[in-house]
């Protein structure tokens, strides 16, 4: 902390909600600094004027409000799915790949404006404080981070409704308790936690979940899309070209419609602790289904296969915070050779929370019946081979069979 | 081939369906042998005295039919589901699992009954013959392997119904022509391959699926089931402890009625080709849901995400005939310590093609509000630990950055 | 800190050398706690009784003098050669391997004498550290530690030298000033690191090297000795069979007179900073060599192949500090079951620094004159068979070079 | 066989000697196909005119005679250095990186001169037989593939002599009975196999020996050598910037005056047995111990752990034959990648069979005093983070424990 004493000038990460803007009060009144705003449309539902609003309240002179939709679907979320990443068996890890945006972008803007530290409001118990700093830290290894959480005084709930009414920062009526659980929000999903979610054997209240409906209230007909990739990524829906986050968009809301993406887990932080959410993800859902669905008639086997071995690595990676580190690099180098091929349709049935593969087809298909003919006339494939080839694979066994009896 | 000529006693994987007749027939007349049939209920739903039947009138005197379902399932399938194994991001290894258990009792009773050698009914194009014969050949280095499809000198089906009416073999009427699909089925799962299924952009026909309904069919309301796991098992389903084969049968009674565990996919052969399946399995789909659940509370990190990595290894393994191998041994020793704790009870909502975790507790938790009590009480988390923690993780990415500026 | 205030009693990792006195008094002056000195014999090749001297000195009435060097070597050495474990290409964890079991008995001392800490004379910068803590919270969950490098005030060597002053601890003259370099030994290996070995472009002075002469020095004719092993750990040397310690300090007296073992290096810390270090490991460089050579002979390649793909994880945990973890124990669970039949002979010749393997056999070998010409007369290996092994290895490959042309 | 039976054109790989010039006139007079030679020096040593006389003097009109040693160097075996390849912990590769190449080029002369296949000499129980076809596959799939030890009629070495005279090819006297011993040969290695080598227990005879002195006949004094990199490659000796044959044929001449790069071993081939080789690669240990220690002053721990844990991988794909595979392109994208700042020079120390690193330093260092320095001073390293780092890595340790007790 004592290092952060002397921080002049701070980029802080401003949603414009209650919590950051007692950070930055608290960050202009106790740490002395002057703060440089930074808040994103990373599609997570907001409005953003009001935040600006709040900020040239606040005194602040310096406000980035930027729509980065586009480049986190096309430069975080679409790699990402290249790699069919998967957290633990099950997370599509929709909050982890959106920080290390934000983090860049703190970076940039503090450079541009001279800042000598940035500042965000997650707290030290969770995951997002470490995706946050590693990113800003990868990016500039001289800068000074700011975690409120950890290292203000307040102890309590109470502490900080007094703060903010100290300053007269406006305080929602339902936001002078503890929330019944807490939401992050961005485009590729919405995640809950806390309180009413804590006990896993509960099964989680409807009113939780923010961008879907059931699949019991989901229409009682199937919904059926096409989805064309191009080099591993969606690039049309039902055959019309579309820009990355308006396909994505797009997805986002056939998957609402059909009860879609919903997903209640307990799973493992890197700070070290379980912890118990549930997340919303229905276009990436939908997605994942589709990517696996491309490449498994245009993806070569070894290839395939070596991506299911490196994926989970890859996934730990991004959702301990790495994602700018030379090991993710390498991974997403290995991925996004192995993607150049991945080209072709892919149509899905949705009905009630399901997501159906009825077809796919490439004009670089691996299966084909041309190919099986062309094989069969040529003597690609002789079922004799097959005697030989299990023989050779059997050696080794049957070496050891002997040796053993 | 030649080799094959002097066999003298042969035991053959025998199904009583009109293909391993006829193969039974071929091995009497043409390769001279005396036939001991074994034919298994591994739960594909099939009568089996109507074999018995037939291999009498066949004229074998030594006849094995016998009941494995309970053998299959503890020794094979629930081992396998403590990996989570999954092949290639979605199957779930129905059909590989099931030939190591045929192949281990064909070499059993070919010691019993004094047999040089076994034989199959699987093709020269298929994975299934590399999985009965490396099954084989680590049990038996020095077992004789007949695969008549590789091995007869039929070209057609209509030489195959020529050589079985020669020989009085009952011809069902339905068998006359090919097949518009092929059949496997266990109690796992059954799968359907070929013909009309061929092209993977058509969607499969309704008519393909074997054992469950669509999800359009099942029922309105959902289903909710309790399953109760003991060092990765499930045990008990609804607070009623079962065997693994009963209960398993449950999961798959569930599964069929809620129009669970449907799959199209194409997948890679190990024989080197692309085919394409479509794949039924109710009761795994259910299974494989409920244990990651288990493990999610059940399971320390280190060894989930090892766990993780491991999968794909194992599960290519399973799928490419190696059940019987030195490396699959070693990733199952890993695979079973980590299931020590894993225990304690899942609750599922089962709806329309939906399994929906809606909770899990166990005795073994390393989720739980009494430790997170007490690690705050004592100490356990100190938030001010995470600043370190970053700070360390962040120390070669902040070198690194520093060089590459 | 502040909860370690309350410390009662603590079991302190006691050398005897001046740094670990000046922490006992530490201990019992500025954290007045009573005091228990646990003095392990890891084969470090220092007399142990003046350490129980200097603690009667200082008033301990617990003392603790163990000779734990058939434990180390037994159950945590060779476990570890098992795996052929090394970390980063070249280093044999001779450091990393011995932090477990001090942890272990420091643990269990703590609760023979009713201690609710412990504490250790570790760097703040160093991993040793980190495998101390890690090992001991994994063993005992409440404990308390007490890093005294990271904890006290003191800020410089002339600090310690005064504080030893005041009470009266003995201070050899070479100790009063900054050692030029720091050495860590025990039976496995000895490490020497720092000052004047801090640039990695100079070449260590020669008077670094503590236990093994220079190749140069070592004799101009080869040594031959021969190794025995079961279940993969060395068993008997040159015929004669002897206790896992015993055996080891042979091998560390053949590899010391042979100029076996010396490794200069820079490796990546836990920490986050790479260092530089001079480590000897003249028994264990031998181990190694020997291990893979009969591995080479009874292992099959599925074993082998695997393990050499898990090694790389399994060297990183133990050199990280989590030998005392459920991922670390499960690789162990794969690795010990692939060694059940690794025994038999290798001859080896020692020369100049070289370990060269002249020899292996074993009644368990899958090497063999007889399995070959078995194979042959038994159609085992038909050259023909290769044609149809390789013909299906390459139907992906050539799919796909059909499909890119 | 039968496909063959129509093959026109045929590019063989001819080696000039009497093997290779049976095959060549077999293929004239028994598969009646105009046959066209590739001869390629690739560093082993022989001189090739001859090659060309004989092809001359059996009809041959188009003779390829190439020297290949720059391609070889620099576009498969450096590639293969940057990753520290070694199979099963000891073998270099040497034999089988050189088969891709030649592979490579016989495809390509197929194309010019309007040849339907390609033959080799490789027999039908070993590796490279799988290696020159799998790469001609994957360059070529319609390619035909003559493989004359697997497909001819001739039964023993009399046999092959007898056809030889009938056809008056020249016959060298230590050519009519089988050789003591095989060789394969080329700039990175040389290998030697069978007879007189079958015996895994019997040492080497001091004869098969082709390309260094035993580290006893080295000199007794030390040589010194710096190497210089660049992204991962080496390209300069003792400060003199060479092509990459040149300075591997350098780094060939140290190893063979220092009896560097000897090795006895018995590994596992691909088609399933266990074989005994004693191979010779005198620059390619010291580049391996150069390339390490580069790295590990340059390269990043993350991107060196990675780099670890896939090798094993690497080296089986390059061992097995799939060098043109999608995943070896893979794995080779993520590795190239991470070699971007492997620069530098190191000092080695060449002593009678040691390999010994010196020095190491690169203006792209992550070790350097001024780093260090320049974190102590700005708090990038606190003594204090070290706690809060262990106590985090702890948790799940502490939480598994407190649970288990």
């Amino acid at each position: 902390m004592s290092a952060l004493k002397n921080v002049k000038k701070v980029v802080l990460a401003y949603s414009g909600g209650l919590d950051t803007s007692i950070i930055l009060k608290w960050l202009q009144t106790e740490m002395n600094a002057e703060v440089v705003t930074f808040t994103a449309d990373l599609g997570q539902g907001d409005e953003l004027e009001p935040a600006r609003k709040k900020a040239e309240m606040m005194g602040i002179r310096e406000i980035y409000i930027e729509d980065v939709r586009e480049e986190f679907i096309s430069d975080f979320v679409f790699p990402m799915f290249r790699a069919n990443a998967v957290y633990e068996g099950v997370y599509l890890l929709g909050t982890s790949i959106a920080r290390p945006l934000i983090s860049k972008r703190l970076i940039e803007i503090a450079e541009e404006t001279g800042a000598d530290a940035i500042a965000h409001g997650a707290t030290g118990k969770g995951n997002d404080q470490v995706r946050f700093e590693l990113s800003a830290y990868a990016l500039n290894p001289d800068i000074k981070i700011i975690a409120p959480w950890r290292d203000w005084s307040f102890k309590s709930r109470t502490d900080l409704i007094e703060f903010a009414e100290k300053y007269q920062i406006p305080i929602p009526k339902d936001k002078r308790g503890e929330a019944p659980f807490s939401v992050d929000a961005n485009m590729l999903h919405s995640s809950s936690e806390g309180k009413v979610l804590e006990d896993p054997w509960d099964e989680p209240p409807a009113y939780v979940y923010q961008r879907t409906i059931s699949p019991e209230e989901a229409p009682d007909t199937a919904t059926e899309i096409e989805i064309e990739f191009s080099r591993g990524d969606p690039i049309a829906l039902n055959g019309e070209t579309l820009s990355p986050a308006t396909l994505f968009a797009r997805l986002n809301d056939y998957g609402r419609d059909n009860g879609v993406g919903r997903l209640d887990l307990v799973e493992n932080r890197f700070v070290g602790m379980k912890s118990r959410g549930v997340y919303e993800t229905p276009g990436g859902t939908i997605l994942l289904t589709a990517h696996r669905a491309i490449e498994s008639i245009t993806l070569d086997r070894g290839a395939a296969h070596l991506k299911d071995e490196l994926m989970p690595r890859y996934a730990e990676l991004i959702y301990n915070g790495f994602w700018f580190s030379p090991e993710r690099s390498m991974l997403q180098a290995a991925i996004d050779l192995s993607q150049e091929s991945v080209e072709g349709k892919v149509r899905l049935k949705l009905y009630k929370g399901n997501v159906i593969v009825t077809g796919r087809e490439s004009a670089k298909t691996l299966y084909s019946d041309q190919l099986v003919t062309f094989e069969d006339d040529q003597g690609a494939y002789d079922q004799k081979d097959a005697a030989g080839f299990i023989k050779l694979n059997a050696l080794r066994l049957r070496t050891l069979a002997s040796r053993d009896r």
